[in-house]
């Protein structure tokens, strides 16, 4: 069985994780097809927006805790394949926003620990109500730091502790309030929302959409004035863009822009 | 016709963008004349609350995309003047937040791109329920990086990404529920409302909320300990100002503080 | 009368500030025996989780007017008392966050000025529906600069910037929706909410708790980059500790896990 689906449906590419009987565990083989599916679709000029989902009854439940545990069997106890394995996961989520294309988490059932962390990384994410959030790695020992990085820059500093340290799970209307995530709709449509999300933004100018994406991420880190000294000269190379002279060109027409 | 309108009331400056009919463009008479505004009262000590607001349908509706387009002329194609603009554009926003007095923006019908970004970057904000924002940028072609910049300090990160890469208008309950602006008002209060925010203010120690508007902007960008550790300072200054020492008086005397 | 009562139950050691009649104010003496209690239970490997609430009608109204006045009397007219004193307030907020165990404010009645930094501070809050929450200072002249580092640290710049330059109180429902408590509850219910929410946090791994709690606020104040680097290396030490190799086991086994 393949355990990364790809399936492109005009502008948009659909990978969904299919380890069913897992809950679609992030085990190193899952971890590297979705780092590749991203690598590839990154240079597909075709791929304007991204939908991430889980087939069966879970989005993603995090680490796959069988195969950790079985990496303690070496000499070091793990340590050498525990400290690659989250250099893996924390690479694989930077791609996510890295990648030109926004990705949008389409989440249902369970999504937590590194499925949560997942959520949170997905530049935009929409879920079925009867979804349950949680960094619950807590319960079993295991503190969820790594997923902690992704879920404290989504949402409010109490909310996020309590998480962490309660191992609680939220329902999509907390999360959709605490700003986890974009939309709540019912399960039923679900799909079609996440695809009316990916088309808004495939019928945006693909160029401007990647000066954008790379910008979001990168002016977040700087403080105001190197922010808007990095943004002024986005702005300049997004002006010289032959369709965005275009673009504005056919509004102040009004009339449908012609791009390339 | 003057683009920039000053009314002085008591200790409130009230400025409306004056050039209705093309929504308050940020041209770059209107940034100049905000700008020169924003100085001269900055050295106005009788002033302790600026309103700024539009005349006509609209707040603002972000750059001037006629005189933008104009400046395509040039043998650069218009990259230095693309440049000279977003640097005086982010140069004003950032006059805002560095000037003594809190300013609040009078919100109504239309606050989108860099009208948008005037909203996020005003100390305080409040909107008439009529009122579309968005960084709608994308739509035409061009992402709203600099809009980005002020909106992203001020809502989350999902509700954010989604604004900039659909170009989606949101509402003025949302607006407020995502916090980016302070109260959502029937139009008929917004003006009064504006006014009631402002005088609460102008009846502060100016002294205070002076020390204080500078020390916000500042210690966001710190660490903790840094910020502690300057904040500390401030309280220092601000508890050997005189009128503060009659304002911590009159509290234990229960009395009015008589200030200077 | 003992200005601060330590209660232990369990794993739980529940601190209360007692100066009802000066509203819990953050005297030298209380801010020293708050210090010296959370130094004490630092260490104290028995206790997991810590409750801080006041005693009468407050929780904490914030610093002590009267001796701060009184400190107005050396020949630098206070400059040397209040640097060391605001030092002293930064150093023990800081040591809340420092600590290992989880610090829950109970907070009811009236959370103001350092006394509302104090709530912001603590990595949980729980408050009864009657409470008022205000930094205003502002309104005798002295702005909350250093409670303003805590706040803006849990919600967003606008609600932050109207409470502190307004003075405005918000109640209860309006902290929960701004995040900055946890719950609000009936006044009946609050010690009980307290007491579950504390003894959620206990039945964790402490080693998980205190791992996890180091790690939150450290990785906050890193790039994202950074932050995965930083937990990455706190994931491998959290997975090497015995009890939760023990707690993956019992997890996987579907049985309690037997910690040390």
């Amino acid at each position: 069985m393949t355990i990364l689906l790809r399936e492109d449906t005009g502008h948009i590419a659909t990978l969904t994780m299919n380890a069913p009987e897992r809950l679609n565990a992030l085990s190193d083989a899952m971890l590297a097809a979705l780092h590749g599916a991203f690598d590839q679709i990154a240079q597909d000029s075709s791929i304007r927006a991204v939908i991430l989902r889980g087939s069966g009854k879970a989005f993603c439940a995090g680490h796959d805790l069988k195969e950790m545990q079985a990496g303690r069997q070496s000499p070091d106890g793990g340590a050498a394949y525990f400290k690659d394995l989250f250099d893996r996961c924390a690479a694989m989520m930077q791609r996510i926003q890295s990648m030109p294309q926004p990705v949008i988490a389409q989440v249902h059932g369970i999504a937590t620990a590194a499925g949560c962390q997942l959520v949170a990384t997905c530049d935009l994410a929409v879920a079925s109500d009867d979804t349950r959030f949680g960094v619950n790695g807590v319960n079993i020992g295991l503190f969820c730091s790594t997923p902690m990085v992704a879920l404290t820059r989504n949402i409010h500093r109490k909310a996020a502790f309590e998480m962490l340290t309660t191992g609680r799970f939220i329902n999509t209307r907390e999360a959709q309030d605490l700003g986890l995530i974009n939309r709540a709709v019912h399960t039923d449509a679900l799909e079609r929302d996440a695809q009316e999300l990916a088309q808004a933004i495939a019928k945006k100018l693909p160029s401007a959409v990647k000066i954008g994406k790379q910008a979001f991420y990168a002016q977040a880190q700087m403080t105001t004035a190197e922010a808007y000294a990095y943004t002024g000269d986005v702005m300049v190379q997004n002006m010289l863009v032959d369709d965005t002279n275009e673009g504005i060109n056919a509004f102040l027409e009004k009339r449908d822009p012609q791009w390339s």
